[in-house]
């Protein structure tokens, strides 16, 4: 098995995260995005989305899409359990992942893309709705916060694939100028404690 | 149990089609999006993000996020399996669901959301982006049509839960104008399987 990858994009460091917290040893081959080669023939007959992170399976059959491959590790090695145990639990990750997702993660790249000058080429681009994903991921920042207040993790009691989620949107806003403010003690106290973590550096 | 949605809504129907495929009963009370009802404070104390669909369990206690609701379902009664069964099983339709959810449902929600009189007054919008996500809408039809060419299913050879993500994001595509056209006659053929079953209706 591999995993085909860019060292400087979400997704896949989702999956690197994902993976180190299992102890799970991978072998990972670099896409450079920078220079688009996602895009080419061979990656696009590899993932017709041209999108990162893709996992080759020993059959040499590929998976896609970051939650499909953290899910199908989850099955094969459950141990530490990252999307929650009984069904109760495993429904409130899967909530709380998609928060993270949708409010955060997704409002960082919307900004992103729409906005940087290196898409400009490859995607059509919005300022306008780029200035609209800031500002939602704003104020998902202070939404995150607020319920940190009441909460050690993300999905509640135990770390989650929904903190590598969060984790990995709230680094990467910093592509667009965005970073925990000083009223936000919850999210900077969580962030503290979920970055110290040995996979967090994956 | 019983579960907030809206009738006229593609997230609400995505769990009411899954429920029915099931056939789980479900107690239904509406809560009417054209008067923004989602917006009162009274149902922000249901969902702080102010979403349909939310279920609210017997102690009370409240889930939202349509895959968080499916999923609880799937593992509380896994018969008919909708999410796959074995890992690899599991893993495909996690991807294609993604799939169906980021190509399709997200780019005509987006073209519906930021192009539509009726969200004026409350969310910010870009006509500009509304345009830039009926293009991409388009181009997922054509994508999803040659995908079906070669499987009976969206993914694969088992009906599953990325059928009802597809299918509702497709009906609900009539909203910004577009609808299955002649030139994809895989997808028109999926679309007349998928909607004839029963619970499709629901």
């Amino acid at each position: 098995m591999k995993i085909y990858q860019d060292s400087s994009a979400p997704n896949p460091r989702r999956v690197r995260i994902f993976l180190a917290e299992k102890q799970i040893e991978m072998a990972y081959e670099q896409i450079d995005l920078s220079n688009q080669q996602q895009l080419t023939e061979e990656f696009l007959a590899i993932n017709p989305l041209g999108q990162l992170p893709v996992l080759q399976l020993d059959d040499g059959s590929y998976l896609s899409e970051t939650m499909a491959i953290c899910r199908y590790f989850e099955l094969l090695q459950p141990s530490p359990v990252l999307f929650g145990k009984s069904p109760r639990q495993q429904a409130e990750v899967e909530m709380w992942n998609r928060r993270m997702e949708f409010q955060l993660l997704l409002n960082v790249a919307h900004c992103f893309q729409h906005g940087h000058p290196f898409f400009a080429a490859s995607k059509s681009q919005s300022a306008e709705f780029a200035e609209i994903s800031r500002q939602r991921a704003l104020k998902s920042f202070d939404q995150v916060n607020t319920w940190l207040a009441a909460r050690p993790f993300i999905a509640g009691d135990q770390f989650s694939v929904a903190d590598i989620t969060a984790l990995c949107a709230i680094d990467f806003a910093r592509v667009i100028d965005i970073r925990i403010s000083e009223s936000q003690p919850h999210l900077a106290d969580w962030h503290h404690r979920i970055s110290s973590r040995p996979g967090s550096s994956a």
